[in-house]
């Protein structure tokens, strides 16, 4: 195993901190899987799944051998994550008339999102390394799951966070499992590139999305459904698109499968934005090379609203591997089909309902077919974003407790 | 299996819908356990650990046997819950003490309470008889569980809540899966006693705390730690009281597990309750016979804002079968206890962090002693009151991200 540069090829150890190439490039991880049998895995993962209580439990190192094999057994953070119902619903099927419909639940992850996956292995690695701080740059999932794991892991962590456009609500999670959150003048960029430049010399192992290790967990995502799915995927994955590490992790891990014969047929990807952050969909609707950033991105699914993501050219060389597609979704039509999820009795965050406004427009467009199947990760819990919920739902009705006032409710 | 009334002992077939016998008591679900071999049991479970994707990948249905053997397969609606992780945590341990300590995370269920387990149980309950329309009177964990399951089985469900203390923030996951919420002037006791006079009449399955399905699928929280430690309990098990169905549940499922020779030694139950809500406490305490309501209960858990708990008589037996005992902590002893948990990593709702208050309590009062092992039962996830979180959080800090006010931090 070791760390390549997207960029120049350079190649750094694992066994070290590194959050990007001496270039600026992203590092990605190289693992050889010549020695690894594809059909022993699966009888592996397989024993696995009756795990209790030991690191196999966790739906992100039951695949240790694909996520971080060189990490021993006790340095490893874990709360089980993973694991998480992979759903059908019957009425949100036949309404979109497609012949399966999936949803692959990440929000019930221990801290309520996807981010779980990834940041599990991140700390991990940290901690097998010996830190004892960790730090990002985020105010949503990213952070509460960061500090969720440090705590977990005895360590403390540090949570940068641009003064100007960060809210209490967003960070009240992070703050109660005890990270510190900083407050500081300037954008999100400049706090990532505070903590590229200074993080090491600060004794802080660096969790933001550019950490080559939280795609290595993330990538148990695909595993999982995979598993579930014995082996054989549909035809379609969507995910809902910000930051883009999960297209990264999900191209990853899908790489992994099919080099190891685990599957036999790669299924497409259809990447989903909201409309008011898509600088990626842009890029790639208008068949341009280079992504130019949404400086003001504006979308009421807060996970989304990223208007530079970094990792537009790993996530670009995905779909072209996988004839994946992009497609962008205004906020009315997110709200819609999050009611139509919540409703089912599902539930999930406003980001993750892009997915299935994104595959009832791809549907319209006849790009998917209604003969296909399609599964939709949902990335974050329907308890993260409250305020959302205030705005959305209908309001309580008053009833003076009579039968006859109730007949007609 | 039949229902048996707690005060005449009546029986009533369990393939109708009762919420109370005749004479106003309490029914129980009662299950001739002699049938069935423990041991056999023990296989079974273990086998169905590796389940996905079917109705034995659930936490409860896993126990299928003795908690609704009689209910078919295709009537179950479950979303996997239980499953909840079993964790240790070696600073509060080493910080109290006690030579083990456990922490049974419910507050990871799908709906993101422990209210999930008894809830997937009367729904299905409730469909396999034919209904399509479920109620509640709550505003809190089990409002949220019932729109979840009435949703996800494809059905309507409707929650009374009086209009004085009801606050739209506590609703608003109910609200989002899709429940009516009905206001109505009176109070919780007069919503219960219409729910159960006219619930039948309106086609309403009621799934308020007494219904005894409820009682049948929680029992599974206490098969599920049994069966994760290896069928060997610790010697307290720490709940938090203010229902009071919880405790009902949990004797029962000991009752089960002894009666089956699948445990040998049965547990102590040590009973929380909030000091401004502590009715049962009081009564056990004073050694009354009958238990006394608390017209204006008062606590920042509101979980446990009860003041009058229906199931206390029940409560009262299981407590002296085990040699339980009762006690109340007051809500800065809960707001410092949660913040040990939620810093620990695990996080939880005030309501169960007051179960680690009472185990400190119990430990200085040395009714529970340091070579004991312990269990505290969390019932609700860090992200159902977030009120309490933006009261009691850290501040974020501010830093003009250089090095040295950094190193200062």
């Amino acid at each position: 195993m070791k760390l390549v540069c997207v960029d120049c090829s350079a190649e750094l150890s694992w066994r070290e901190s590194h959050t990007a190439c001496s270039c600026g490039g992203r590092l990605e991880v190289i693992q050889d899987l010549k020695m690894l049998d594809g059909e022993r895995l699966k009888t592996v993962f397989q024993e696995r799944l009756a795990e209790r209580m030991s690191v196999y439990a966790s739906g992100v190192w039951r695949y240790k051998e694909l996520i971080l094999p060189g990490v021993p057994e006790e340095h490893i953070v874990t709360k089980y994550e993973g694991n998480t119902g992979l759903y059908t619903s019957e009425p949100i099927r036949s309404q979109l008339g497609i012949r399966a419909l999936y949803f692959k639940a990440q929000s019930e992850n221990p801290s309520g999102s996807f981010k779980d996956n990834g940041m599990t292995a991140a700390v991990s690695h940290g901690r097998f390394l010996g830190y004892k701080h960790f730090a990002c740059t985020s105010t949503g999932n990213t952070s509460s799951s960061l500090a969720m794991y440090a705590a977990w892991g005895g360590c403390s962590s540090q949570v940068f966070v641009p003064s100007r456009s960060v809210s209490v609500n967003k960070v009240l999670q992070t703050l109660a499992y005890g990270a510190k959150v900083i407050r500081f003048d300037g954008t999100y960029d400049d706090g990532i590139r505070f903590l590229e430049q200074h993080g090491e010399e600060l004794g802080l192992y660096v969790c933001n999305s550019v950490n080559p290790f939280r795609i290595e967990g993330q990538k148990s995502i695909i595993y999982e459904i995979a598993q579930y799915l014995n082996w054989e995927l549909p035809d379609w994955i969507v995910i809902p698109g910000g930051a883009l590490s999960n297209v990264s992790a999900l191209g990853k891990g899908l790489e992994d499968l099919k080099n190891l014969g685990m599957i036999t047929k790669l299924p497409r990807i259809a990447l989903i934005q909201a409309e008011g952050a898509s600088p990626f969909h842009r890029m790639m609707a208008d068949g341009q090379d280079e992504l130019i950033p949404q400086p003001n991105p504006a979308t009421k699914a807060s996970a989304l609203n990223i208007g530079n993501p970094p990792s537009w050219k790993i996530a670009r060389r995905v779909l072209r591997q996988c004839q994946g597609i992009t497609c962008s979704v205004n906020d009315e039509e997110i709200m819609v089909s999050k009611k139509m999820i919540d409703q089912s009795g599902i539930g999930c965050e406003p980001a993750s309902a892009a997915t299935l406004a994104g595959l009832r427009k791809l549907m319209d467009d006849r790009i998917i077919d209604k003969d296909e199947r399609a599964l939709c990760i949902l990335t974050g819990n329907l308890l993260k974003d409250t305020d959302i919920l205030a705005e959305t739902t209908d309001d309580m009705v008053y009833s003076d407790l009579t039968i006859e006032s109730l007949r007609d409710l």
